[in-house]
């Protein structure tokens, strides 16, 4: 069994996080976030609904696998819908009829790494949309005001993104800036009258460069924000890279607040990254990877469309018990690939959304159990087995993909 | 009410066909079509998953929005995934995941209308492949050989399609072609082993020309098939015409066999047909509408992608109780289709393939009751005052769409 735990926190918003048991040999949790809409467990991974919709999945979908919450995107919402529409219907939950609590991004990665016509001042940033060509300002202060009227159970401050291998200097100045904003964000907050229903997170940036994570871990928990996210990962870095930080950064967090791994997540990426204490996380790759043909299944990524499943009478995922693989064979699914019929995608999608989930809950309870490291070291051999061990035998675990 | 009939037929497979009401006014009727994989409540559409797949849709989606019976296409199935696949595999209803009655085309009408480098002769048509180029033969004999390893509850022998608008001589020749096409069908199923577990479908042809089609009825209904269909039509005619020919085929054929008219289905095409006599219908247009973004509803077509539902706060029709005017806006299709996002399709072709189902239940009921004729002309009104009502007032019945 796990340390049981009293780490609690209550927000002056209706948001709350509490740890009921912590692994014996790494520093893994097991809590509950308590929001508005209801209640994630963690450590909880987030299905990412960018445009308010989980490609090809509608709620009950989301339900049936067991999604607790989703990810939406203020840079796409803002220009499509628009957030007068929001302000109008009464937010995303009614509009896409989702119940469950939602966390919106600020938009600060995708102002970095999508937009054209993008000048960066103190002030914020100006882009152009892609829907109208229109200009738009993006602060911090705009950032709080959508995410209010979008109405997440939590807001993401607007922050810097960079390559995270960009050189000292810049890395510094970006760092600088994120904290800046990230102050900004906090008291843009306290102006804005329905935004004390929501939940305000921080972003740990500073590439990989240890002493820049630890000043902004250490500047910006010196603030009242009801969550601290690792930001500015899987952008050009290694997966060792990667675990370094996220192991640094997670231990300067403070014991009391959720930890939120921003757009981190093979399998592997969570299983390394719980074991340092992180608490949620969000990725495209379940539903990204499900559209080109690929599954997670208990014996490794399987690429549907390879002539080898034409004539596979049996389920994706002979282990698995979710709909799709109750439902359909891996010939069929091969079928509809070929066909470009849609209904593969979306059933791959609700496999691959299922294995995420399925992930989490066996980490779940091997936190409580106390058995977490022991855990998450044999699956990490298993996949990494799955995935090479035929192939290249000999690889080290740290290389499993 | 109804006048009750006790009209059973009962064929030498497992199939059949009992009427249990005639309208009052019409000849209208209410039955069910026994099936080794149950019930079909007639009149009924059917709902067209041509490669095995409705779009977008599983088996259990299909079910929910109310569908009984699905339609498969042997012309498609037999290019993509391949007979073979169907004989490992134990047929359609295992492959593709669905338990209820399927229903086959014989691939006659791809063959005329899709078919690159073909080859028509008195033995069969030769095409290439769309997949991977190589020639095939599709013959009478060979089209019951396919539907008998696809394993459908019933198939359809192979026609000769034409436009409806061919000249007298071709339109005979193409129905006289058909007629002996039907009957080596026909002995090719007592010749085929497992063929003797599924009904079989001959097809009235003769164009628009009542003598033809009075002639392709009186051959085919001495011979012992287990329905007819009326082809041919929806192919270059127009409504009236249409018409003329369905109430001319119908009333020829047999009572105690079902009617299918094969591929015309707007809402007003179905209560016009019913109104002749016709138990079955199949149709493309509320999936392929849906993909377009136009939805049925209960006060007319709506293209959802069109600005003024941008901001519409309400239901896609406030009175259907399917789930997506349960739990979806206009605003929130609109948003999706102009995000090019696959779930607002999805949502669509359960909206629009309920509605269809809907106004099958409702016309069953007037039948029941003996109140079709009135039920089915009011409907007609409602929906021609809807699509032209305000634009063109005065317009006739005739021209509803």
């Amino acid at each position: 069994m796990g340390t049981r735990g009293s780490v609690t926190y209550t927000a002056p918003v209706p948001f709350g996080f509490s740890v009921h048991a912590v692994d014996r040999e790494s520093r893994a949790r097991r809590g509950a976030i308590t929001t508005e809409h209801g209640v994630i467990d963690t450590p909880a991974f987030m299905t990412v609904g960018t445009r308010a919709t989980v490609t090809g999945l509608d709620p009950d979908d989301l339900a049936a696998v067991g999604a607790q919450v989703l990810l939406a995107n203020t840079y796409h919402l803002m220009l499509r819908p628009g957030v007068e529409l929001f302000r109008r219907v009464g937010g995303v939950h009614g509009f896409m009829g989702w119940r469950g609590p939602i966390l919106t991004d600020s938009g600060g990665f995708q102002i970095f790494s999508l937009s054209a016509d993008r000048t960066v001042s103190e002030r914020g940033a100006r882009f152009r949309s892609y829907v109208d060509g229109r200009m738009h300002m993006l602060s911090p202060e705009r950032s709080i005001e959508l995410q209010t009227a979008i109405g997440s159970d939590i807001m993401m401050v607007l922050d810097v993104c960079i390559d995270s291998t960009s050189d000292a200097a810049t890395t510094r100045a970006a760092m600088e800036r994120t904290h800046r904003w990230a102050v900004r964000s906090l008291a843009a907050r306290s102006d804005t009258q329905t935004g004390d229903r929501q939940a305000l997170f921080a972003i740990v940036q500073g590439g990989l460069v240890p002493e820049l994570r630890a000043e902004s871990a250490a500047f910006l928990t010196q603030h009242s924000f009801d969550g601290f996210a690792i930001g500015g990962l899987a952008v050009g870095d290694t997966r060792e890279e990667r675990q370094d930080v996220i192991a640094l950064s997670a231990e300067l967090l403070p014991l009391d607040r959720p930890r939120y791994l921003m757009g981190v997540g093979t399998p592997p990426d969570l299983l390394h990254a719980m074991l340092a204490g992180v608490d949620m996380f969000d990725c495209i790759l379940p539903t990204h990877l499900a559209w080109q043909g690929t599954a997670f299944t208990s014996s490794g990524r399987v690429k549907i469309t390879r002539a080898a499943y034409a004539r596979a009478d049996v389920p994706l995922d002979e282990r698995c018990s979710c709909r799709t693989c109750r439902g359909s064979t891996r010939a069929y699914l091969h079928h509809l690939f070929k066909c470009g019929e849609p209904l593969g995608a979306r059933l791959l999608s609700l496999h691959n959304l299922h294995h995420y989930q399925a992930l989490m809950t066996e980490a779940r309870r091997a936190i409580e159990a106390g058995e977490y490291a022991r855990w998450a070291r044999a699956k990490l051999e298993a996949i990494d087995r799955h995935e090479h061990g035929a192939r290249r035998p000999g690889r080290r675990l740290e290389g499993a993909a």
